[in-house]
């Protein structure tokens, strides 16, 4: 399995970049970066210690969007930290100049193009990169393998507002263009399983306190994130009982599909209007328009993994 | 229990109707019309016509709104039936004299002025009179002892829409006053619980085969909209597994409380927009706003309810 | 002429309803309160202030709504002071029991029930009384002689938002509702008009100077607005330099409509969306649908009026 | 003047190009195309068949987006005819693969790149491509010199819609990154202006009766719409008493700054909801916003030319 990750290196991008890397039998190809959780030029950085992490500097990193389709970035620099991955630099971290000069996306296009067919694209970031690639070449999303996605969900709960989840709120129209227009297959990691899908805090312990090089990088990077939202609040702490995962889980999902148990057939559309849903993906499982779908329109939500993970 | 009951006479409110006046130990006060499945016109003479099968001429009808707040009143009539009750006729139908003169939404102000604290409030149509009533006396859900309302979903499921129910998107903008504004305990059965809550047609069979003014008269107009929608049409039925019902199962959850397995309080509104989530109801059960209000404000939403129905 | 004065009494209301009182051959029939500068009860103690600066407490007054169709109602409390009337109070103003017990809306319906095509309603507030009565009574507007309305614009400029005037943003829906279901000749005096139809300092140094009891009582609710936003702010007295009218003028262009220079017809709704120009009116002159309109769909927009004035 | 002109190319589009080619001190140095008034493929020949009329095949022509930002596209066919050009077609039209193999968004990124500050654009067609510009590059419209963008309005009057012009309702979401991001001097002509400059059919006659390839091909692609559109339906005729431009009154502007006898300046943005406000221009010259602007935030919009064009 081939992999393009596009990510907002975060927290949870972090971990999931690792699990793709410490899979056998994955190779990651590259990596794009797009605004989201902080700046793309510190999303770039965040990227690079992750590279060290596991030492894999030969993997290209391509710099892409600052800014969402019709601009107003947000940024969630609040729950990952101001430089995303928790506010624990690392004083020998790899420069900026590492990045390539090439576009995230124009890469995205150009790697689509070279190698039809063969690249699985995973999305843990808001999906501006992946839209504008489709809108320079329409061809884009054939070329691809098939494409899991982070984001969204489908019983309209949020994170970031009621209603939506934080990359397709961040970037509403550009999520909506992808999950309308994408012709391979587009696998969907929405809010509502991340949810259901969450660990014990006993379980978390256990898993943080491995030893390897990324388990100390991920309880390097996590420690204070924990801290600050979790055990410094009894009530909080009452109400989120489980650790819960999300840009991991769509990557479980991607290396491991047999972990699914659960999923459903949908036309995908994103709200776009101004008022309280603006971000919230519409799941059409049962309207007229589904029933006459054909297979390249639709997207696979997955609704329940194996509790074996 | 003293009922105030307001329809939009379709078949499932006809059944609702009938549960209330089967059951002991409750009252009907008085009925209030509101447009919906039908003209407003054609449910006065629907609801005449339940009057009759149960004999029970002395409960007063109130005629009421004829278009929703903002207008562009849509109406079902395809689903019930063009005269929302399976264009089954009685030649000998109750006369439309004899509804009453005074105008539903004053009579709703003026009874839960004159008895406060004392009706219950049935909602089984758009709630167009109900939030007319809150704009002309402020007090008047104050007055209320309670509010059971078809409507709705909580997880963005609709059947008119994708996003909304039928009552809720035949007016949006009432629906959202009066989940934003009752001050009267607020029960919701909404379109999730009704898909969860459904019957085996097995079970259907059974129960509209009894003999009883009741059975019959359901019979008779359910005939047509059970031949046209489900018999006729084989990939339909296979989709359509179960017997759903809407009206008559807020009419359970209002007369027998102990049905209810599963609920949860929120802030609830509406989402107003032009988009394709208009109609969409919003429930807000984990927010700030949520954790700081009053619980007068909050809305009580079933999830589940005994399967011994 | 026979009028029905619907206000928030503000200082520009005040002005307009001494207008009414002080020109022969009108007869002011009532006046209903709504909502709008500030709460209905302090505009319902300034339409007294009003009645008793031209000793007509024969005048009844009714109370009307608390707030817009939708909820949310925001005042302009700031702008015509905190009373709305520049908080200039009287020792003896006159109490809050002169208000009848009957609520506007039912005054309205029923007083255009009485007397068919005699009245003439001048609309000065958020137009949800109006809304409610058409609601309530969908032959109420027939049963006007006219109506004239305060509020909107035609060319998309806001006094309240980029997009939309004070009257219509308060209350989207009544104004939407009024604009597309009035079935008596409507006519709009927008913003865009009131700009244009400003006086010059001058000008209103003179008028405000006359000696008379609807003078002196301008000048004294009046003095610390302009004080507080032109006089003492020289950038805002700058880009200020005209003294404009918004209620007088509708209320001059009902009273003497050959003042009227331009106007043109069309089908006009409003913005309803939760974007930007939420409330703004949207005049249609050239489409298909206003080359079809019966005459009763349509509204008259004034465009000019006579320098004469 | 160096110019770079984005455009759909219709009949308005052909002359304005004509207009370029034709003027002295003018260097056409590239044609981008973008979807607009039909498919870009179609747009690209008929942008050939124009460098044929001037015989100008050293211009370089660069395809561009075939959809707008979120997608949706609407073509205006009807009006220009189904190729976008009267339905004149010439048996020795240029082919295709004159168009040169580089997208119209990376061309316009490397042209502003390789010469900052040399070049003006202008835009006569759906902001698609300049938007993508703007994402892929930041710092792009820094890069030119200015740019007059035919499209939008200023007091809400539509063309396509009651509210919006065809070019910026094809893409509000583009025309709306473009107006607030871009940073160099913007010049808006909207379709207000449009309507205001539209000139009488006397001299329309004369006009399209000149001799020169210019004047022969225009009297070619347009007889056809002039026909179907004005001189068969005495009606329409009688309303449309004017020839009215669009793409050619951009480009006049351009070419020549004297003919601006009014403007003003504004920040400038554009209704995305979803209603009937849908892609209207929304300039604000007068709130808070504006006065602390800087100006390369804002826009200039013409609102009068002097009559002797
Ligand atoms: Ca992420
Ligand atoms: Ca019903
Ligand atoms: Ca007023
Ligand atoms: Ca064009």
């Amino acid at each position: 399995m081939r992999l393009i990750i596009d990510t907002d290196t975060g927290i949870d991008d972090a971990q999931a970049l690792l699990m793709a890397f410490n899979c056998p039998d994955v190779e990651v190809v590259a990596i794009t970066t797009c605004h989201g959780n902080v700046d793309v030029e510190q999303i770039n950085l965040n990227v690079l210690r992750v590279l060290k992490t596991v030492d894999r500097f030969d993997v290209p990193v391509f710099g892409g969007c600052k800014a969402s389709l019709v601009g107003d970035r947000k940024t969630s620099a609040h729950y990952h930290g101001l430089d995303g991955l928790g506010d624990a630099p690392d004083a020998h971290a790899p420069p900026a100049d590492l990045i390539h000069g090439e576009h995230a996306v124009h890469a995205l296009v150009r790697m689509a193009n070279e190698n039809p067919g063969e690249y699985t694209l995973v999305c843990l970031a808001p999906l501006t990169n992946i839209a504008l690639a489709m809108r320079l070449d329409p061809g884009f999303s054939k070329n691809l393998k098939g494409c899991y996605i982070m984001g969204g969900n489908y019983e309209g709960k949020g994170n970031i507002t009621s209603c939506a989840e934080f990359n397709f709120h961040t970037d509403p129209e550009a999520a909506d263009v992808v999950l309308r227009e994408m012709t391979c297959e587009v696998t969907v990691v929405g809010w509502e399983l991340c949810l259901k899908a969450a660990f014990s805090w006993d379980w978390y312990e256990k898993f943080i306190s491995q030893e390897s090089p990324s388990a100390n990088f991920m309880r390097r990077i996590e420690g204070s994130t924990i801290d600050n939202y979790y055990s410094n609040d009894a009530k909080l702490k009452e109400g989120v009982t489980k650790y819960t995962t999300a840009d991991q889980l769509a990557m479980a999902v991607c290396l491991c599909s047999s972990l699914v148990e659960n999923k459903f057939e949908c036309l995908a559309s994103v709200s776009l209007s101004d008022g309280i849903t603006r971000g919230q993906m519409i799941p059409d499982a049962r309207g007229r328009a589904m029933m006459h779908a054909k297979p390249e329109q639709r997207c696979v939500v997955v609704t329940n993994i194996k509790q074996a993970l």
